[in-house]
C-alpha cells in the first residue's frame, strides 16, 4: 500500500499484555515461519505445526536441547493471511508472571526471533493491506483511551469511522473531475466552460471543515483536561477531591496506585478523563515547607485547564479569596467559583449566586451534578459527545485535513477565475495527495516511523 | 474432590492481564452457560454457539440492546471438561485498555455474569480435579516469582513434583499396612508379631524430611531477601547500588517504577530476588533531615536480612567505620565487609583482608563474582538451586509435613513398642490425612478460602 515503505517478514516477538503481575500475560509473535519456529519449543510439535488457523493447543514451552520447561501455555494458531498483521502469527497464553514471560522472550530471540518495534505488529498490518492509516493510529489510541468515552471515540475511529468519510469525499471529487475530463477529451462537444461543480467543492469542504473541527474534542477526551482544586483551608477542598473520586465509576483510580498521596488522581468528569490536583495536600504536608506548597500550589494552577475555587458559603467571601481569586483571574485560567457547604448554609444561597458560580455540598454530594455541567461547559464548549461519533484525535490527521482545506479553497478560486482545467487538476491533486496522506495511500517511511514509535511494543 | 466445599458453575467473569496500558487485555468467563451469555453480546452469536472448543472466533462486542459496539476482540471457545476450571469457559482477547476492559466487564455483569473473586477459576479447576492442591498454589506462586528460578521452581511445583513425591510415600504406606492388615486377616497364618516394616517407615521420614528442608530455600527464591548498603560517605554505596542493578538481567528494573528514587530497587542476585536498599540515599537527600536519615538507616538496617558494608580501600578502616560495624554487630544482623576501590588500592590488598571480606571495584566491576557468591552463602546458606527442582514454598504445606513427620515419630515408636495394630493404624491414618491435606484430598472450606483469596483475580 504504501509507496515507501516495504514490508518486513522476519519472525517477530513481543509480550503483548501490560508489565506486571496477573493471571495471564500474552505473547505475540508473527513473520515467515513464525509457527514452525514455535512448533520447535513445544512440548507437541507436530500437532503445532498442523494445526488449521484459529485453533488453540495447550502444551509447554521448553528448551529444545535440555527439555527444561519454561511455561504451560496455550498457543493460538493464525494462518496467513487471517491474521491481524495478515501474515503467520502465533501467541502464547502464559502464566502472567514478569520473571516467566521475561524467561520465555529470553527463550524466543535464542531461537529465530528478534524483538518487536513498537507498533510494528499494526505496522506490518497497515502494510499488508489489513488497516488504512486512520485505523491504525485508532489502535494506540483505544489502547491509551482514559475513559469509556475516549475509548468509544477511537473504537468508531477502528471500525474506520473517518476512513469512510474521508473516503466519500474523495471519490467524489475523483468523478467530479473524470467527468469533466471525459467532456474536454470531446472538444466537437465544447461548450464554452466545463467548470468543476461548485456543489461537488462545497461538499467536500464542509464535510472536511466538520471532522477538522472534532479535533478538539478529540483531543480533549483522549488526552484529558488539568483541573486544580483551590480555595482557603477549611472550604472543603479535601471533601471534594473524595468526592469526585468517590462518585468516578471509571477504573483509573487510586487503588491501583495512580493518585500519589492524594494530591493528584485521575477522575472521570462526564467522559472526559480529568488529572485532578488538590492544592490543599501540598500546604498540609509540612509546615515548615509552607512557602514550598504555595509556589508549588502556584505552578499547579498555572498548568491546568481550570480551576475550582471553593469558597465557604456559611463563612462567605473573605478577604483572602478575593486576592486569590485575583491572583487566578491574573493567571488566565479559567475559573468556576464552587461555593461549599450548601447544606449548612442559607437555604437562599443558590438565588444570591453569580450565575457563573456554582454551589455545591461536597458533604453530601448536591449540586455535583450542576459542578459535572459547568465543568464540560468550560473544557469541553459545552458540547457533550455522543458514543460512536466519529472525532478526530491525531495531530498528523488536522494538519493534513488544514492542507487538504488550503487546497480546496485553491481549487474553488480556480473555478472562480475560470482557470484551465491543467491549473484545476494540479490544484486538486494537492488536495488528493493530502487526503490520501490520511489514511495512508501515498506515505513516507519517515511518517511511519514517527507514527509507530509511539505505539505499545507488542501492538 | 472436596468433602467440604462444592463447586459452583454460575458464570464468573473477571480482566486476567495486569492492570494497565497494553496492546491485548484478557477477559476470562467460566460457568455453566458462558458460551451462550457471551454468544448474545457477540457480532456473530451462532458461530459463537456453534464454536468447537479451541477454536478463535474474530468479531465485536456490542450491546444487544442497542447494538453500540463496545470492542473488536478475539473470543476463544473451550468446552468442558477440556478447560481450565474443567467448565465451558470464554476468553475475550481485547484491546488493552483499562477503560474498555472495564466497560466490558460492565457489559458482561449486566448480562448473566457476577466478577469472579480471587482464585476462583483456580478454585473450580481444583474443585473439579484439574489440580490437586499443591498444583493450584503453585498457579499463584508462578505468577508472583520475582526472578527467573523462582519461576522455574514454581513451575515444578505446577507440573506436580510436590503432588508425586508425596503420593509416592503416601501409596508406600498404605500398601505397607495394606499388606500387614491381610496378614492379620488369617489369624491361622500368626507368626507373633507383624509390625510394619521400619523401611517403609525411614522411606517415609526421609522424603518427608526432604521435602521439608527444602521450604527455607523455597521462601528465599519466591519471597527473596532485604540487604542494605551502607557505609561512609565516598566508600561507594551508590556506585556498587548501580552496578548491581545494571549487571542485572532480571525485568524488574528501575525502569519500569519499581524504584523510587534509587533508594530502594529489586534485583536478582544468583536468582533470588534482593531488595536492595542504598542508606546513603536516604542521607544525601537533604542536610537538615540528616537525623532522621540516620534514624532510618537504623532501621533499614535492623530490618535487613544482610548488610553489605562499604570499605574505602585506599583510606582503610576508620574509626566511624569501627564504631558502624559494632553498631550493626549489635544489631545481630549478619554484615559482609566489602572492601571497594581495588582498582586503585594496593595490589596485595585482596591478601590481607580478613577470609570473610570481600575486594571489589565499584567502578570496574572487577570482584563482582565473588561478592554474588558471598551473599549466597549467607542468604542461602551456599546452596544454589537447581532449576526445575522440587522446592515447597507454602507455609500450608510446611505445616502439614511437620504434623505427618510427628505422625511418622509416633508410628515408629508404636512399632518399636510392639502396640498392637489398631494402635498403629490409627496412628498412621494420622500422617495419610496431613498428606492428604497438603494435595487437598481432605480440605475444609475454611483452608480453601484462605489459600484463594490471596490469589490475583482471574486466576
Amino acid at each position: 500500500m504504501s509507496t515507501y515503505l516495504s514490508l518486513s517478514d522476519d519472525p517477530i516477538a513481543a509480550v503483548a499484555t501490560p508489565f506486571g503481575e496477573g493471571a495471564i500475560g500474552v505473547i505475540r509473535t508473527s513473520g515467515d515461519g513464525c509457527i514452525e519456529l514455535c512448533s520447535a519449543l513445544f512440548s507437541r510439535p507436530d500437532q503445532l505445526r498442523a494445526a488449521e488457523g484459529h485453533t488453540v493447543l495447550h502444551g509447554y514451552l521448553q528448551d529444545p536441547a535440555s527439555g527444561q520447561r519454561y511455561d504451560e501455555v496455550l498457543a493460538t494458531v493464525f494462518r496467513a493471511p487471517r491474521s491481524y498483521t495478515g501474515q503467520e502469527s502465533l501467541e502464547f497464553s502464559c502464566h502472567g508472571s514478569p520473571a516467566g514471560l521475561q524467561a520465555i522472550m529470553g527463550l524466543l530471540l535464542q531461537h529465530g526471533f528478534r524483538s518487536a518495534e513498537p507498533g510494528e505488529f499494526t505496522l506490518r498490518a497497515f502494510l499488508n493491506g489489513k488497516l488504512d492509516l486512520t485505523r491504525a493510529e485508532a489502535v494506540q489510541e483505544l489502547v491509551t483511551a482514559k475513559t469509556r468515552t475516549a475509548h468509544s471515540l477511537a473504537l468508531a475511529r477502528l471500525s474506520g469511522g473517518i476512513f469512510q468519510r474521508i473516503d466519500a469525499v474523495k471519490q467524489r471529487l475523483v468523478q467530479a473531475m473524470a467527468a469533466v475530463s471525459i467532456q474536454l477529451d470531446y472538444p466537437e462537444d465544447e461548450i464554452g466552460e466545463v467548470p468543476l461543480p461548485r456543489s461537488d467543492i462545497d461538499f467536500a469542504r464542509q464535510e472536511l471543515r466538520g471532522l477538522q473541527s472534532t479535533y478538539r474534542s478529540g483531543r480533549l477526551y483522549q488526552e484529558g483536561v488539568r483541573i486544580a482544586l483551590a480555595g482557603r483551608t477549611n472550604a472543603g477542598k479535601s471533601s471534594l477531591f473524595n468526592l469526585l473520586v468517590r462518585e468516578d465509576r471509571s477504573i483509573v483510580s487510586d487503588q491501583h496506585g495512580t493518585t500519589r498521596d492524594y494530591i493528584e488522581t485521575m477522575v472521570s468528569i462526564e467522559g472526559i478523563p480529568v488529572r485532578l490536583f488538590d492544592t490543599a495536600g501540598l500546604r498540609d504536608t509540612d509546615e515548615s515547607v509552607e512557602f514550598e506548597g504555595i509556589r508549588r500550589s502556584g505552578m499547579i494552577i498555572e498548568s491546568a485547564a481550570l480551576v475550582l475555587y471553593l469558597i465557604d458559603a456559611v463563612e462567605g467571601l473573605q478577604p483572602e479569596d478575593l486576592s486569590r481569586l485575583e491572583q487566578i483571574r491574573d493567571s488566565g485560567v479559567p475559573c468556576i467559583q464552587v461555593w461549599n457547604k450548601l447544606d449548612t448554609a442559607d437555604a437562599d444561597l443558590p438565588d444570591k449566586l453569580p450565575s457563573d458560580a456554582v454551589a455545591i455540598s461536597a458533604r453530601t454530594g448536591a449540586g455535583l451534578d450542576a459542578l459535572h455541567h459547568a465543568v464540560l461547559a468550560s473544557v469541553g464548549q459545552g458540547e457533550g459527545i455522543s458514543d460512536g461519533a466519529v472525532v478526530i484525535d491525531s495531530q498528523r490527521q488536522h494538519d493534513l485535513l488544514l492542507r487538504a482545506l488550503q487546497g480546496l479553497d485553491q481549487v474553488a478560486s480556480d473555478v472562480d477565475a475560470g482557470e484551465p482545467m491543467d491549473i484545476l487538476a494540479l490544484d486538486l491533486q494537492e488536495v488528493l495527495g493530502a487526503l490520501g496522506e490520511i489514511t495512508g495511500e501515498v506515505t513516507s517511511a519517515d511518517v511511519l516511523d514517527a507514527m509507530f514509535s509511539g505505539f505499545c511494543v507488542g501492538k
